[in-house]
């Protein structure tokens, strides 16, 4: 009674679901993913109302990894999941998430509380009354957890819990419980946008870092850039393209940096990853006397097994929290002021240019009469076969290793998770990113996945056709879990997988006759004829093309057979 | 170097792994479910070594769903996964496990002890150097952790956690680092079986309970048993068939006691469940003057919402950790040894019998020329199609709240999940259910899942495949979530699926010609036709059989329809 009295004071009261939805969808959310469970259920009749589109996956765990894909090309995303079984579902999805910066807003349905507040043995409880411990599971992998339990707080928590996911980069985690979905609160806060700018950097601090940078800079001899991950997570790709344009400098990417920059400049020079970096360019990156090293994350994978050999003395580190030059350390300086100083007041450089990868066939693949598509001749072959602004995914597995050697065009979105690497990923992150290309008007969307992992997520398939959604994808077909034989069990059946007719998927998930294309590729002249085929290639066409690509079991790009040899060592340690 | 000398100095020596698995082999287990991954490949080396079956499960989620269901029928379950990615995806069957009380023990393969020490940057972590975060995370949901990084401590840990796994009946949670693998332990601990009794009841407390219980039962006027689900969870079934059988009293199950006891036993009267009882079974339960409650679960799905309406005053309830009767407790009583004294003491009882459920399709349906398959006339004729010792599976939604309405013949198991009530479990849980029943010479195992479940966990269909298993899969094709319609959402598009051929999936996931067969029933006829083909009903074959059975979108069981309406109204409470 006393509540329904607060509510008539509001002069434009709004419901709790429809600020929460009216919020994501002023930063940038368009479609929310996600399943329906019976404690959702009256929020999601609140996404139509809006303007938002509800995707409706197969479960929940591939609606997290579609809510990461969708993240990565729009900057922001959502999830719904219902209390229990729904977010633990869900949960590896939002981990993944939280460890590589990806920011997802995940929604749960909550019992009402009244009935948590009397410990109700509900269903999708462990029986015990106990409501907080899914969301004490869930805050170990989100920077913000906002239960929204009483009125008055939920536009707030509402708030911050959305500006906490995009400043961070990161998961964040809000309650609904059934009872405060249609709560009335102050509609007029909506008027106002959430601040989602960055804090300055103190700028006598800032201008302080510049200037040691400067100096560094212009006395190096034959300095490099190295772009990494958090370039791309932390909003710093404008300042690092400038930069790069502006100074001339080689520049090169770490494995998770793929996608950060224009790969046509004449300054980039390949994918730099210890013993896994492309000809040519270890030599140039570890002889150089200065690296700018921008959003670093320097994984086991991402380094091809800590193979890394630059010393912190010959590095500048920008980070999203912190400067660090050689050994001085600039904490709370965020990169982007200073990328975008250290470009203006940029002077003379010395250049010493580094190797200009290409997508030229190696040559003993070029003179080779084997028909087999082999991983040496596949990935320059697919650089060849990309477009611009194309989005390109690739799966843990041989996939993710083959990339390094794919020279991209311009505008490319390469989506993959080499720090978490939980296979079954890139089908999810496939359905996300290429709904977020078709909001966007991108053309494109190519997935790379593994027979092995493509098994794990594969009805996520489904919910493409189901949406509509016209990406590219090749499932290569090795006969099981390629990757893990090259670290252990060369040939024990546990890294075998039962052999699916692939290509039978699709219409077996509803396809229309001619919505979906199929194909299967088993010799090189098949890639090229369907690299020619304009269909296939076309951004144009509505349809799915789905297409079996056929590799040798033994067979993996040398950056993954070097990185797999320090992997097993590692384990073995003692 | 001390670590080696200390080895040789092991008179019989056997390596972490192999022991681990060897007393998995002891306590039953045959098979192990899960996945591989880098951290746990040395590991798996271990399991044919011991005698033990290797699944190889499609994901981990359903790994976890079968191992629940491979425990619910061999009395306990292990299922491997890898660290972070693997076992957080598994965290939801197992959360499932620790509600509903079902012994799983997970072994999660770990970084090596020496890289977890330094802290290092590894793939699968959420790259702040803390290995810890997940095993808290399970914490939550497992009754032991055991963290494997000392040698001189690994089999005292396994033991314990296998142990507790069994006497609590709940998930516990191993982590088995790479670099602990192939440490040498003492052998000759396994010449000692672990001791799975119960701890026994104080004697004289036990007399006195039983006493107690006695006076009540001789001198109650019309006395009844309810049976639920924790009598089968806690290992009390023997103890209370031989207590039903001498005692002759009116007998009645819950929803989640299903399946444990004979349901051709005289005595047996049905489902009791508030309103949701079988016809008759409300009257005769609520009108009696002493309710013996053996291992109830009082959830709400369990009694229709909570419209249990037995006093306590009327009750008494027997528990695996207390006894209580009417308001006396006694603490520490577990019921078994209870039950067995009750059962070996009883005198003369008075018998006021109780109603006699049948399988009889009921009158307006046997009446009516509608072909339409209809929930009220399917879910009887089930019980007369099933058999002595089948293992019956139902999937949260109609087939849940359908199978209330199918008497059982003896023996039969059956399995769902009305607690946790996590959909796509029945499927997975298919793959162990039915493995186990391979193991133990069991001849069917039967699913009835629904078609909004089936599309999250579909590919275990494949694991069935690849382990030559022979279920028989009904999958009810009604346009999606009907259960969730009947709570809230009619006909809004969130409750819709996308429509599969579901019956073209066993071939895409490389099933070989005639090794499953395929049905599609549409009609009354159709499913009489089904029922009375040989090959389809049999036992003996090694075909799998799969079913779409066609359902209308807006038919329930009545028991889901008074269910789902108490449940809208608790949602909305305010
Ligand atoms: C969820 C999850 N489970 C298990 C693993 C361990 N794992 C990493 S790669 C891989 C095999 C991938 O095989 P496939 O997709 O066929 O790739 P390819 O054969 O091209 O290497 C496995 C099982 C993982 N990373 N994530
Ligand atoms: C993992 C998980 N996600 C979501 C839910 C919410 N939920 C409960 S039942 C149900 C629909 C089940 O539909 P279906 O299997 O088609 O059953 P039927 O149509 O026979 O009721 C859903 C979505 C859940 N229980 N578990
Ligand atoms: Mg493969
Ligand atoms: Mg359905």
């Amino acid at each position: 009674m006393a509540q329904d009295l607060r509510s008539q004071e509001i002069k434009n009261p709004v419901d709790v679901a429809e600020y929460l939805f009216r919020r994501l969808h002023e930063v940038g959310v368009r479609s929310i993913h996600g399943l329906p469970g019976d404690y959702n259920l009256v929020a999601l009749d609140y996404i139509p109302k809006v303007g938002l589109n509800w995707v409706g996956n197969c479960n929940e765990l591939n609606a997290g990894y579609a809510a990461d894909g969708y993240a990565r090309v729009k900057g922001i995303s959502a999830i719904v999941t219902t209390f229990g079984v729904g977010e633990l579902s869900a949960v590896n999805a939002i981990a993944g998430a939280y460890s590589e910066y990806v920011p997802v807003v995940h929604i749960v349905g909550y019992p009402s509380t009244v009935a948590q507040k009397s410990g109700m043995l509900l269903h999708h409880t462990l029986g015990n009354g106990d409501f907080n411990v899914f969301s004490k599971m869930s805050a170990q992998i989100s920077c913000a957890v906002s239960m929204l339990n009483h009125q008055h707080e939920a536009a707030v928590l509402i708030d911050n819990a959305i500006r906490e996911c995009w400043l961070q980069s990161r998961p964040v985690y809000i309650s609904l419980p059934t009872d405060m979905v249609q709560k009335k609160i102050d509609g007029d806060r909506l008027n106002t946008p959430l601040d989602l700018s960055f804090p300055k950097n103190d700028p006598e601090k800032e201008d302080y870092v510049v200037d040691v940078i400067l100096k560094s800079l212009h006395a190096a001899k034959n300095p490099v850039v190295l772009v990494d991950a958090c370039t791309i997570r932390h909003r710093a790709l404008n300042e690092t393209h400038d930069f790069i344009e502006k100074s001339g400098l080689p520049t090169f990417v770490t494995p998770m940096g793929k996608g950060a920059i224009n790969e046509t400049l004449p300054n980039y020079g390949g994918v730099y990853a210890g013993d896994g970096s492309n000809v040519g360019v270890r030599e140039r990156v570890e002889s150089s006397d200065l690296v700018l090293s921008i959003g670093a994350i320097k994984s086991d994978f991402n380094t091809a097994g800590f193979t890394y050999r630059i010393s912190q003395l010959n590095t500048i580190d920008f980070h999203s929290y912190a400067v660090k030059v050689r050994y001085s350390e600039y904490p709370g300086v965020r990169m982007n002021g200073v990328l975008k100083k250290v470009t203006e007041k940029l002077g003379k450089l010395t250049i010493e240019s580094g190797p200009k990868p290409n997508n030229d066939i190696p040559k003993e693949e070029e003179v080779s009469k084997d028909p087999t598509i082999t991983q040496a001749w596949f990935w320059p072959r697919v650089g060849q076969f990309l477009k611009k602004d194309d989005i390109v995914i690739t799966e843990t597995g041989t996939a993710n290793f083959g990339i390094w050697e794919t020279r991209f065009p311009a505008d490319v979105t390469a989506i993959s998770q080499v720090l978490w690497g939980s296979i079954g990923y890139a089908t999810g992150s496939c359905q996300g990113a290429s709904l977020a290309a078709k909001e966007l008007g991108i053309k494109r969307t190519i997935l790379f996945t593994g027979d092995g992992s493509f098994q794990l997520t594969a009805q996520e398939l489904s919910t493409m056709i189901r949406n509509k959604l016209n990406p590219i994808i090749f499932v290569i077909c090795n006969n099981g879990y390629t990757i893990e034989r090259f670290i252990h069990g060369w040939e024990t059946s546990y890294n075998d997988v039962q052999e699916w007719r692939y290509k039978d998927l699709p219409a077996a998930f509803g396809a229309k006759e001619g919505e979906v294309l199929t194909y299967r590729v088993e010799s090189k002249d098949d890639v090229e004829k369907l690299f020619s085929d304009e269909e296939f290639v076309s951004g144009e066409t509505s349809k799915l093309r789905f297409v079996e690509l056929v590799m040798k079991w033994d067979d993996a790009p040398k950056a993954l057979k070097s990185t797999a040899e320090v992997t097993a060592k590692r384990n073995a340690e003692n």
